[in-house]
């Protein structure tokens, strides 16, 4: 008998025949013997409708009366779900984040969690209960409701998994696991089995959004199993575990391709080549809250050099302004702008010790004349800047040069 | 300056207009330098949404659940008015019933309130906010959620006020106060500047629906004064409170003249005359649930006695069938029934000392040809069963007889 956590997001408890959908798969795996503690997400829709009437009423509204507000959403349906699953016979308790304790920081709208006493749950558990537990919202030390931001709810499972010593946290969503990349732009596209953290991480950041990447972090670091899955479907999804784990089962050297067609690349050029100057650019940039993703500077000629980023397309002009100014306060030659790029990566573990990995990537992407803007790499991931239109061919023929479509 | 305690009920909260309404009322009260906690229920039509929602899932849904989902609906209203007194420039904070502990019984879904800790709103309004509590709800000593039943956010206003020593609480609702009597009947019926609890209680089980019984019993008892006025009007309304206060300002015999159109008389001719009868009769009737209003046994005659007693129109069938069974058991003569009565009431604590206000109201009466069906009387009301279609006749000539009319 194994402890396990499930998280149904608000898609999967849009209305009471979803919420009846829920029920049946949580009593089934409750069937085979485990203790469960299911958390959910407002019903899909709810929070948006919560926030135009408070917009309605106020343009600005209270950080703290807007956590009061939304963590009613979650509060309405650990209610309903309890319900269904006593139509169902089953015995099931509701707990808001404040009475588990979900304590957090006061950060009002994005709230961290610092602990969770995982008293009253367990007690529950001891009783044969189902427990339903609200994600999203927790108190801080003054008794105040807070929530974690959109998509806390994942969070909120993680840390409850990870509180509660849980064998294994699964996050229900509307697709059935992660896949080795979109099956949008590559039909033969396969669901990964297993994938580690990292490469979890990596694919997560790059755009494949099926889990919120706080989530992730804390799974890895507090060793919680995750595993994705489709409410709607009877597959396994994928389980994210560490890589010892992960790799026993699988013998891979890459996992997946992720994209990113959000990105827009600024570049400085012919600025004095000396400390301080990545500063000197980027400052202004973060004060005007602009996040930056890919950072290139190459080594300088003649005493100057050329500096690239890459932001995401919604602030482009805005980055572009700031940057025109810093160009003349630097003397710089001239800055260029371009929002029709994307970001392609290759991401696997297995990069780590192999060589030509790299090398293979861009072989791949030059038979088919895909021109390379810019590279980065990381441990585990490739990195490259392409014009937009050729974002398909180019995840395509990674996809197929790398051997990570369905066996024949 | 004062602590003002003020209530708003669903009509009054209805929608992000009505809300900014309420909190524009709030600051007048504001700018005359008082301190203010008010206490809201739900956004009308909202505790049946969110019923009807549980019903499709469970068609009998656990009471605890229906305490987490309906607790909600208040929790959205006070996080909505805090942002509305925001917007005009006014400091507010807004509490959960579990947030200012306000502790409870554990019976869901009409939780009684046990003890109210006054502490955290104190200090709130210490720190010169505008306190916004959830009303129709609380927490046990578990941490369970509780509702108070329906009405319930009266009983929060008063409570809060008690606990607080409040200086007054104001219920607002879509009324302008108490009148002499309905003026759908009476048009000429007046609205009472002040009126005594026992009077308010009197006017309220008769059918004066402007307050919850339990809120004015509350009341009394914690020597709370009331105030019932309109939310939509600039109108002083109706004070409640002890009777020497109220007897001070308005020396009256009669307050006003009750009535209730869901009444049905039931009678049992020719049972035995001995001890215990009521209670076989009577104890069958309450098995049933059935609620029990007049009771009337006249002295008996060759060894038998004929009762009789009215319950809500609604129980009346269930009533007589079980009342046609104990007349077979106890060998009764006969059973008759009449569900076209009504019941009018003369309410005054002035008819304490007053002799001939029973008999005035009978000469009154049969001056309009009115036969009197029943009559049960106690210290402060002399109640009358009447036919249903000589209401209106009746309150009327009642209304003139007795001077409650507008002063000329």
């Amino acid at each position: 008998m194994a402890l396990i956590v499930q998280k149904y997001g608000g898609t999967s408890v849009a209305n009471p025949e979803c919420i009846g959908i829920v029920a049946d798969r949580i009593i089934r795996t409750r069937q085979q013997g485990h203790d469960i503690v299911v958390v959910v997400s407002a019903m899909s829709g709810e929070t948006n409708r919560l926030l135009s009437l408070a917009k309605e009423i106020n343009p600005d509204p209270d950080p703290r009366e807007v956590d009061v507000l939304l963590a009613t959403g979650e509060q309405v349906t650990i209610a309903l779900l309890s319900m269904a699953l006593h139509a169902r016979g089953f015995k099931a308790c509701s707990f808001t984040g404040s009475q588990v304790h979900i304590l957090t920081d006061s950060a009002h709208n994005k709230a961290r969690i610092k602990k969770i006493d995982g008293q009253r749950v367990r007690q529950a558990l001891e009783d044969k209960a189902i427990v339903v537990v609200a994600g999203f919202q927790g108190v801080d030390e003054q008794g105040n409701i807070t929530t974690l931001g959109r998509g806390g709810s994942d969070t909120s499972a993680v840390a409850l998994a990870a509180a509660l010593k849980a064998d294994e946290c699964q996050i229900y969503t509307d697709v059935d696991g992660v896949y080795t990349t979109d099956p949008r732009v590559v039909p033969d596209a396969r669901r990964l089995d297993t994938l580690t953290y990292e490469e979890m991480l990596e694919m997560a950041s790059l755009g494949a959004k099926v889990l919120q990447i706080r989530s992730v972090e804390f799974a890895q670091k507090y060793q919680v199993k995750l595993r994705v899955a489709s409410t709607f479907s009877e597959e396994g999804g994928t389980l994210i575990t560490d890589e010892n784990e992960s790799k026993k089962m699988e013998n891979v050297v890459i996992s997946g391709i992720a994209f990113n067609r959000d990105e827009a690349k600024l570049t400085i050029l012919g600025v004095p080549d000396h400390p301080g100057i990545a500063h000197a650019i980027l400052g202004p940039i973060a004060d005007a809250n602009i996040e930056v993703d890919m950072i290139i500077q190459n080594i300088g000629r003649d005493g100057t050099t050329d500096f690239t980023f890459t932001v995401h397309r919604n602030d482009y002009k805005s980055a572009l302004k700031i940057l025109q100014d810093v160009a003349e306060q630097l003397e710089a030659r001239e800055v260029l702008g371009d929002d029709n790029i994307v970001k392609v990566s290759l991401v696997g573990v297995g990069m780590r010790s192999h060589a030509g990995i790299a090398d293979e990537m861009f072989r791949l992407l030059a038979e088919k004349d895909i021109n390379i803007q810019m590279i980065s790499t990381s441990e585990i991931k490739v990195s490259v800047i392409l014009h937009e239109h050729q974002l398909d061919t180019a995840v395509q023929v990674l996809h197929e040069g790398f051997g990570l479509g369905r066996p024949d």
